[in-house]
């Protein structure tokens, strides 16, 4: 990997330059080193924005409301970092030429920076580089930060679980797919969104919504249900309001200092999957042993305690850093 | 945890009693030492039946299709162990009355072994654990192990990434849900169904299946399309053949050793981050570096390191072995 000026990036990022941003961006979505050394200056300088997560189903219409909400957001003098981390999102160039062309008068706004994460590479990967961003956006001084990710998969929940404020949107008649949300997401949604709630059986969606909340725990936070055309722009006050409210609610209460300690935890546990690994796999030793224990019919336990045993031993040596470029 | 003999377990094991085989995948699901141990050994008697996953959305018809797989294997003299990893699933108790009055007749007959996997507990585990149970079963001799899990969610996921042949059950009428399991599940099916066959809107998922798979990598293996109605019965003998000729495939390729190392590859980067959460918490010291990160503002590439570190130092201290119970 080629040497590249932090300094040089950090002054960038400091004057919200896009294109030294999207120059940092590619730097933690590549990892390593470099990636732990930006984010490790950029953490110094305090987090200050209001990180929303959209997520939801294909076809939620979470990059319109993604899109009504930076609008909002912009209507107030605030500014507004869009991270995508879909790759059917329209902000990806993934979709509709008609909502690729809305998408595009917000790229010409200085106050409004978009970037679409790259869904390729490493397991578990995408969501650290998010994170990564996240801060990245936030040591530029964007007010607001949109994460749109679309609902499904481990990666994407574990993206979702990085935010301060989630909302999970869905439409009428998804009666099997809210099921299946239900399983990952519904638990952590801060603010429900019943996009093209025009449309037949909005009623059903409600009532499903209403039942499964009255259902779930109750915290301290009551997740309200919010009934949005986005492609018409209806609905969208209500919907600031109700991430308005949320956000209040987290620096009223303990939740926010709850929450970002839990999305620390998170991001460290990461990191600590990825050290293990690189470290087993320092000179290919994992692929090795791996083929070699496969031959002799050896069990995953056996492996895995001695490629532990010796990616430990092999730390040690090296002083204890991960073995990176 | 109190002792148990697992020398009189696998001794159950060996002479398929269900009563050791259900005490022996509640150590599984457990882990630890005595999961490593108990796999350990009946790795060492080898790897014979045909293990295969069903997998799809809710309200798919998985357990149903399950039931009649194993009927049909029951009818040809097989034995058929049964994993369920689904939480709506019949075999667990989650669904309507009359499907687990016709589960039950399965469980009278000595041949068949139905097991509900806990869902909970800790992230990731839930995969390990029904892996290391379809081993029990293998050791126990049952020719054929049939995973069901529901396809939402990183665990299930994983789950289905450690059987031979994945069977991708769906209905018709899931347009947005089709396109939201392609993200994960689609790249690996070996055989797709379509169930619910007489339901309107048959022939459009069939059209966009085969449409799908045109898109996708061509590999030596061209996932087959299956119309059934399992609650008729209807298509179940195509399904078999379907799988019996990708276990055919399987046999004459390279492809089943190939698949055996992949799966021997997860299941070991699985323990492996085990390990190293269980080496970075030991005495606590997980939460207590976090809380004072948090404290001091650190960022988590920091927390990581010198977590990795301590692990590191602490298990070579301790000569390598992890810190379980």
């Amino acid at each position: 990997m080629h040497d590249l000026d932090l300094d040089a990036l950090l002054a960038g990022l400091a004057e919200r330059r896009p294109r030294e941003l999207g120059r940092a961006i590619s730097v933690v979505e590549r990892g390593g080193r470099q990636a732990a050394e930006l984010v490790r200056r950029v953490t110094r300088r305090g987090q200050n924005a209001a990180v929303v997560g959209v997520t939801g189903p294909p076809g939620a219409g979470k990059s319109t409301l993604v899109d009504r909400l930076a609008r909002a957001r912009r209507a107030e003098g605030e500014t507004v970092g869009i991270l995508a981390v879909d790759p059917t999102s329209p902000f990806s160039g993934g979709a509709l030429l008609g909502d690729r062309i809305r998408m595009q008068e917000l790229y010409t706004d200085p106050g409004v920076f978009i970037r679409s994460m790259a869904t390729r590479g490493a397991m578990g990967g995408l969501a650290r580089a998010t994170r990564d961003a996240v801060d990245l956006l936030d040591a530029s001084g964007f007010d607001w930060i949109l994460v749109e990710t679309v609902g499904v998969g481990q990666d994407e929940v574990d993206v979702v679980r990085t935010v301060d404020t989630v909302v999970l949107a869905t439409v009428p008649g998804l009666g099997d797919e809210i099921q299946a949300i239900k399983a990952g997401i519904m638990e952590i949604a801060d603010v429900f969104v019943i996009n093209k709630s025009d449309r037949a059986g909005a009623d059903a969606t409600l009532r499903d919504l209403r039942s499964m909340l009255q259902m779930s725990e109750p915290r301290g936070w009551k997740p309200p249900i919010v009934q949005t055309v986005a492609s018409e722009n209806r609905g969208t006050e209500e919907l600031v309001d109700a991430i308005d409210a949320h956000r209040v609610y987290l620096e009223q209460s303990s939740e926010k200092s709850a929450r970002r300690l839990q999305q620390l935890r998170l991001r460290v546990e990461t990191l600590l999957k990825e050290r293990v690994l690189e470290a087993a796999n320092r000179g290919h030793a994992l692929e090795e042993e791996l083929a070699r224990g496969f031959e002799r019919h050896e069990d995953p336990y056996t492996l895995a305690d001695r490629l532990f045993e010796s990616a430990v031993r092999a730390v040690g040596a090296a002083g204890g850093r991960g073995g990176e470029a």
